[in-house]
């Protein structure tokens, strides 16, 4: 931890300073990466960020140097000022809610009021009565009541309808009993419930009279306002450390036959009438419904952006670092070639480059979508009927058709999507060789960070499900001879008025080929799995694996879509140059998702097995080699600052291995400990006594 | 931290009670899980593991049931401690060489002896003189030198060949001037150097008259021996978190132009003569050769054992797990279906758990092999020339056939099965569901120490370039009409005559027709890429990705063979009923692979089409519904005790539930704090004053 000596603070790294080489990067490209960002955020948007990102680096809470270091009780105590400090922030400045999230994105770590500030607000909002607004929500949103949301429990995830935490109706005293009948009934995982939280909404199965009504919410104070001790009949705690999260006191909570009033139950949907002791059926449920599609557009919106982390700092470093001499160059280039140059490099990280931007406009092409069907559902409310979290509207006969395309949609792509960046983020980091493994690639705690998003709001295998249900039934409808009301039902109608003449797509040359293409899969795909469920009466379960390429082919295809019309429609905000090389990132991305899923496409005679075989070893090997030299430019118009990045690797102005010395010898706290290294000495720690040893031993 | 209360303590989880479900596999399996065990690992082998296993438990430092709790710092000081009780036992019970191995798998975490015991030992005992033995090896085996082996560096990983460190040699005082002449020279990532050594073997750069003869081993000294402080001129130290291994203090190491005498330059195969002051030439550098091929299979056989751990923990844990309903169960069977009923389940877990033995007996053949290879050469040193670390026989003219093959193969192997490994533990940790992310599930941080593998001893992107210069090669010979004279060249040699009449593989009916379509595609893909490359004259570069994809089919193929093989042999072994259930194993992961790369075995007529979606759709999903009864008895096979997989999820017992429970609320320090979780709250944790709050804002 103290500074180096003189003639190491001396050295300098070997070859071209790397500033020089991302400078020449950026030189030789004609990107304009200032279009290209406001592009993709607005100018708004890129002026919030960099608003908020100097309000933050002016407070010291939120100095992420030692966030790499710390240990998990001390990163979660740090997490704890600077959700505090947020508050104030917030608060002091009257942030709107988009400042806020801008704001979480900078510091890029889950904090204790994550779910309070989510979940518990949003719950209460959505589903409290005035009365109880007045009552939980208003103490909420001045944080004199801090909550939580809890649902999942140790024995169940997914699956909402078998939770096993009981809210008895008492007649006699107007009152529900919670209750925890067994083990598997603890809540966990309950976000800002292990530590931090004063209350709960709490889903429990409402029994009224010996019935089970299902799972309902029920506001549920667990800690003393004062003391912040568990309540009499309360148990609850931190679930204790994980792969990532660390910052966040995932909890778990156990109830002791606890009574609460009347007013718990959240009522603005469904409730027991205390006069007659009846349940009060819900009105509509299509509200929460929203909100769960909302949750996934933002999940597949904010994928790109998760990704774009790992290849903007896997770009950067490769660009920047020289390794091995390319065995055909001429003698007079025989220096050490920068890796971005090889081959098996390109075919890792520009193909994902490509992804970064195709997730990013089908995101925004989601909440598009959400945003039409919410102002069509204001006029419609009424007509779905009741739906649980989780659910689809399937299954709930819910009559909207772009209801239950946006639900599929959502389902589909949230599971592609989230994915595409967890895998992705694993193969940037990998490319970075071996100082990806180092924490100041900043890709390893970044991935384990987000990784669980995989399995939340809805299992990425269990959701497939959900888009296949809808497809098949879609299939049906057209089948019956019904016209076509959507997207979806075109595809299935087209396919199916030309399956016999076939197709003849030419995805090497042309880009809306391309996008018919995987239409054309997709459809292919449905028939068959519809006539192996229909015809063949084969069982659901022996179907899954075929329902989960399904969704995948459809969400792939949508992707496409999304990227193919963003493109259509950006002529007039991006130059010449930057729109070509965006359509050249188009194709890419399609061509070798179209490569790499080949067996499905030659199977629906989409394409044929020549084609492929051009696509594979010209079309896409080209594509690299003509995006090859705008690879730096375009992970710079993602725009992340480096205090966001908090990366060695990553830095914008290339100096990876100085930043990396830095960290490790002057930031580093175990170089304080001097061991003492001998196996026959009691000692292990020169500055401890012998004591710890004995106590280890 | 308190024990719970009395009610808490009186809840069971709900349903048949897990260890009831676990039995009820067992039972309903015909496997033979103890003669499996055997024959993976020979009886004296698994009497050793127990014996092993009983003297680690009796010491108290080996105690596991914080380390997922604790910091690094903590962390290190604990394995520091392990590491001294280990070398004591291993003195104290005069253990082999194998038990200590043993030991070291059933502790599983890296500790900071780790490189002195491997290689620096194995580096001054094959690289060293008798002198240098008496000098170096000898304090080193008593633990009064500990060293480390020096060789990347900041700025060089791979490569080798462009390490900057220098060695440069003074006529004068017959000594070498050590120096770290950049940054970018800094070692970097050396195992036991952070804190522990005081002794490293350093690859440096032999300058002798201005003149660079390639990078040498040297033993120099960087501690004092009794203040552990660096020596003068020397900057030492740990290079900070790492996304794993963190029990292992990595290090960076500088020096300032550090003298050291003639002796420390490691002179079994090439040195400097102190008299005349010129290099003498490398007699043979075949056994440092043979050591990289040597860990290379190393890394093979482990990695069926480093997957079966995550395919135990989650193969169990999903056969205890209920969730949601059949949706074509009858109505009297109603209940929650176990999640290894499901078919996505089964199709990620079940190719997983063949993929297991596949590796293991792959690992096994290679050691084989590599056995029969250093007798043979035992006789031949002398033929073969001089080898650098990382360098394959074809740059170096190395003569032997069998020598080549067995380098290509260990290189190939290496990088699929490392991969296979890191992947297929992912997709467990995934499989488990929500709990697979927390670290009691035992996959995430096992998955974490072992990621390096994919890197280390070759990145596994770089060795695939082996293979293909390996099988380009021998295809050159084959076509030059040579006949062949190993597998490699035979199975190219059968390609050439048969490739115009084609191949009419029975894949789906035939278990020997499996491996000759496999060896069929790597044929193929062979004489394609040396098309490429002979005939079209493309660059080495442009065709990297295709030489990747003919390594990992020709590895693959290896795999299949090598499974085939010993499923041969093996009928004396098992009984009929186990060894019918390791053939299905055998076809699941053939076919499964064949599916998964479908693309490149129709395209080289291996198969048809139709064979593929036949194997998809029909053979696999067959072989899942027929092996699924037995999975939990051929994961016993594997016969990991719980203390070593120290996973909630992957009990033998099945109590999953209790031991989540129990590790979170009983072994969880941060259940120890209180927070003041109030933003206007200055205070944090209510055992601290105001003070920690303030220090962080």
């Amino acid at each position: 931890m103290s500074a180096p000596p003189q003639w190491v603070k001396n050295l300098k790294p070997s070859g071209t300073p790397s500033s020089e080489v991302l400078e020449q990067e950026r030189n030789k490209s004609n990107v304009n990466a200032d279009s290209l960002s406001t592009f993709l955020f607005t100018k708004e948007g890129r002026d919030r960020k960099q608003r908020v990102l100097k309000t933050l680096q002016g407070e010291k809470v939120f100095d992420k140097s030692q966030n790499y270091f710390a240990g998990r009780i001390d990163r979660f105590e740090t997490a704890l000022a600077r959700a505090k400090k947020l508050a104030q922030i917030h608060s002091r400045e009257s942030w709107t809610q988009e400042e806020r999230v801008v704001a979480n994105e900078l510091i890029s770590e889950p904090g204790p009021y994550g779910l309070h500030e989510s979940m518990f607000l949003i719950t209460l909002r959505d589903q409290g009565t005035p009365e109880q607004h007045e009552k939980f929500l208003r103490p909420a949103e001045q944080y004199k009541y801090i909550g939580c949301y809890a649902q999942t429990e140790l024995g169940h995830g997914s699956n909402v309808r078998g939770l096993e935490t009981t809210a008895t109706w008492n007649p006699d005293d107007k009152t529900f009993t919670i209750h925890s009948p067994t083990l598997t009934s603890s809540k966990w995982w309950i976000g800002s419930l292990g530590r931090t939280a004063n209350h709960a909404v709490v889903m429990a199965q409402l029994i009224i009279n010996g019935k089970g009504m299902g799972p309902h919410p029920f506001v549920v104070q667990i800690r003393d306002l004062q003391t912040h001790q568990p309540l009499e009949n309360v148990y609850v705690g931190d679930i204790g450390p994980k792969f990532g999260y660390n910052t966040m006191d995932n909890g778990y909570l156990l109830f002791n036959k606890v009574k609460v009033p009347h007013i718990s139950m959240l009522a603005k949907f469904s409730g027991v009438d205390p006069k007659t002791n009846q349940y009060v059926k819900p009105a509509s449920a299509s509200l929460v419904f929203g909100t769960l599609t909302w949750v996934r557009s933002t999940i597949v919106l904010q994928s790109g952006g998760v990704l774009a982390r790992g290849v903007t700092i896997a770009t950067r470093y490769c660009a920047v670092r020289h390794q091995f001499q390319d065995r055909d160059a001429p003698e007079w280039h025989k220096g050490e070639n920068q890796v971005l140059n090889y081959t098996t490099v390109q075919i890792r990280l520009l193909p994902l480059l490509a992804t970064t931007f195709a997730l990013h406009f089908t995101g925004k092409g989601m909440m598009a979508l959400y945003g039409a069907n919410q102002k069509k559902m204001s006029q419609d409310v009424g007509k779905v009927g009741g739906a649980q979290r989780g659910a689809g509207p399937e299954e709930t006969n819910a009559g909207s058709d772009l209801l239950a395309d946006l639900h599929a949609t959502s389902c589909g792509l949230k599971s592609l999507a989230s994915f595409t960046a967890v895998e992705g983020l694993e193969v940037c980091r990998r490319a970075c060789g071996g100082h990806g493994y180092s924490s100041f690639s900043g890709i390893g705690p970044w991935y384990a960070d987000y990784l669980p998003t995989a399995t939340w709001e809805g299992d990425n295998y269990m959701l497939t499900q959900q888009v296949a249900r809808y497809l098949l039934k879609s299939a049906r409808s057209v089948l019956k001879g019904n016209e076509p009301t959507n997207d979806t039902t075109a595809i299935l109608s087209n396919f199916l008025q030309k399956q016999d003449t076939g197709a003849a797509f030419d995805v090497l040359g042309n880009d809306s080929d391309v996008v018919a293409a995987f239409a054309w899969r997709s459809a292919f795909l449905t028939f068959a799995a519809l006539k192996h469920r229909d015809e063949q009466k084969r069982s659901w379960n022996s179907l899954l694996v075929d329902f989960y390429r399904l969704s995948r082919a459809h969400s792939q295809y949508m992707v496409v879509k999304n990227f193919y019309e963003t493109l259509q429609s950006a002529s007039t905000d991006l130059d010449v140059e930057t729109t070509g090389i965006m359509h050249k990132l188009f194709r890419l991305y399609a061509l070798h998702t179209l490569e790499q899923e080949a067996s499905e496409f030659y199977t629906s005679s989409a394409v044929t097995v020549r084609q492929i075989e051009l696509a594979r070893i010209s079309t896409v090997m080209k594509l690299l080699e003509e995006i090859r030299p705008h690879a730096v430019k375009l992970v710079d118009s993602w725009e992340f600052p480096d205090w966001q990045l908090d990366s060695s690797l990553g830095r914008y102005d290339g100096k990876v291995y100085e930043d990396m010395f830095y960290r490790a010898s002057e930031l580093n706290p175990l170089n304080k400990v001097t061991v003492d290294p001998y196996p026959d000495s009691p000692t292990l720690f020169k500055q401890n006594d012998a004591g710890a040893m004995k106590a280890k031993l």
